[in-house]
């Protein structure tokens, strides 16, 4: 008998095509976990809702696109569960009982909720649904009882949100429904956008997974570097360069220290050292690029993968509302 | 080929055993809508968790014993569709889905929210899904497309913001997914309980369908009276006697004719007076109280009911989240 693997739970929404931020940001930890642990990752579309309810017209794609990215960039459905939050009705039916016990104070005290709104002023979020999103994530966490959900630092509020929900039912209820999930910390790196500020659809600045080959190498030609490096001949300095940013991720030691050396003595070009970034980022996407005309070309092998992930979800959520009805008497 | 009947939604909360007041106020203009109408009745028991949820203990028992009121009290399920809200996801899901596109400026404003957080002062009731209450009636509604919602005058403007949201949603989606449900106006007769305030269970004062003869003629008894009467040979005044109003409820218009100047002359005493009127009230209960023994002695009629019924509502429920979820394009 083997020990079961501990849980992980994840989730992404698809509120865009996923681009390398994304792909180095999550992806990367995701393909790690699933080494370990029994990995649930969801992509979150009623998540999406909470920013992007005025403009719906993309998401289908954004779901489609977002789970060939995960299965072209080496989520493996044999071993993690992957599915789309909108096809668990449990989800929504554990938000609504949560919402029951909430405190509206712990929600507005929820130091992203002011700061996003500042942050996406061209969107009206002062929405009932906004405010509550930390909700929604604590029913989407606690359906699953993981043992640990990834996060970032600036997340770690969420999911202390998460924790304090997770012991006020039990307390009510008199329950040990809830099992706390315990944050798995990781370092998201900072992924520089072809504008050299950070990589985000917002910014329009994104070099996405599902680009081809002449759209990164053009994205890549046209990219900022050392501001100060005008001419040619000038030296530039690649602490100041978004394209050194990207060797540092895709070059070899050795490609890296030669093009420090080169562009301090203007020994290389701008347009030669964005060529040779340009070669290795192509190098390392052209697997991904292959898994994802594979799929493209086969969708229904998509649907049968997010199917069979979608049930196998549906009855761990299933089991854990029925214990929460029991334990709520309802 | 006959015309569809326009369709009626309502329902109720089991917040705790249906008493005279309710019955005579919602349950008698139910009676008589679904003479006209294609009525659909919920128990709102997900609803009933926003001032309850601190103590569910007894909320099935309240469902059950509803279900058994409002079958025993006239409600036809032969012609109305009778059903549970949490057996029907939707609910649910619609409620998300609003949530996001529902501005909290909308619920700040809603009189009721800070008039019941006055009232209800033993409860916490600064939550999030006391605040968002109107959302889930919206879903609760729209679900059916309505052609009219009950409602008193006070829960106006509840109906308001369900068309509110319609409209928003309509707008958004450039959809016609949802028609304006219209207020049916009914005028909620106020019913007097036993200590001569409005009859509610938070005052105790309450006669129940479920109280057995024995009961109802105790709590007569010990019922208050004009409290200027305090001898026998004190004589009376009907207008001010609790007592009286029930006559008016239960008596014909003889006897209430000679209460009314026999109280006033002293010529019957308080006791005869509510003896009269205790076996008026109880030749009246008596076929709902045969009603509920039968229901009672056999459990599986009222699940079998609400089972078929709660069919027919996921069937409407499900058609409209797929048109919902089609203009969405989630």
């Amino acid at each position: 008998m083997t020990t079961a693997r501990r849980r992980v739970l994840s989730g992404m929404q698809p509120s865009g095509l996923m681009h390398l931020g994304n792909y180095l940001g999550a992806l990367e930890n995701w393909k790690a976990l699933q080494e370990q642990y029994d990995c649930y990752f969801f992509v979150a579309d009623w998540h999406a809702l909470s920013t992007n309810y005025a403009d719906t017209s993309r998401i289908r794609t954004f779901v489609h696109e977002m789970l060939i990215d995960w299965l072209a960039g080496g989520i493996d459905p044999e071993r993690s569960t992957i599915f789309i939050q909108s096809r668990i009705p449990e989800h929504a039916i554990l938000h609504l009982l949560l919402s029951m016990m909430a405190p509206l104070s712990w929600l507005e005290r929820n130091p992203t909720y002011k700061e996003k709104q500042d942050e996406i002023k061209e969107k009206d979020l002062t929405t009932y649904g906004f405010l509550g999103y930390p909700v929604l994530q604590a029913a989407d966490i606690l359906l699953y009882k993981p043992d640990f959900v990834p996060v970032g630092k600036d997340q770690l509020p969420h999911l202390e949100l998460t924790r304090e929900l997770a012991r006020r039912f039990n307390d009510i209820y008199k329950a040990t429904v809830f099992p706390e999930p315990k944050e798995y910390l990781t370092r998201f790196p900072k992924v520089v956008g072809t504008d050299g500020r950070k990589m985000s659809k917002s910014y329009n600045n994104t070099i996405n997974l599902s680009d081809t080959e002449p759209v990164v190498r053009q994205k890549l030609k046209t990219m900022v570097t050392d501001p100060a490096r005008i001419r040619r001949t000038d030296p530039g300095n690649p602490d100041l360069c978004p394209v050194y940013e990207f060797h540092k991720i895709y070059s070899p030691q050795t490609v890296q220290d030669q093009v420090n050396q080169d562009c301090r003595t203007a020994a290389i070009g701008c347009i030669d050292c964005k060529k040779l970034v340009a070669d290795r980022m192509v190098e390392q996407l052209t697997p991904i690029w292959d898994a994802r005309t594979k799929l493209t070309q086969h969708p229904s092998r998509v649907e049968d993968i997010v199917e069979a992930g979608s049930k196998r979800a549906a009855a761990v959520a299933g089991a854990t509302l029925h214990e929460v009805n029991e334990a709520m008497k309802i």
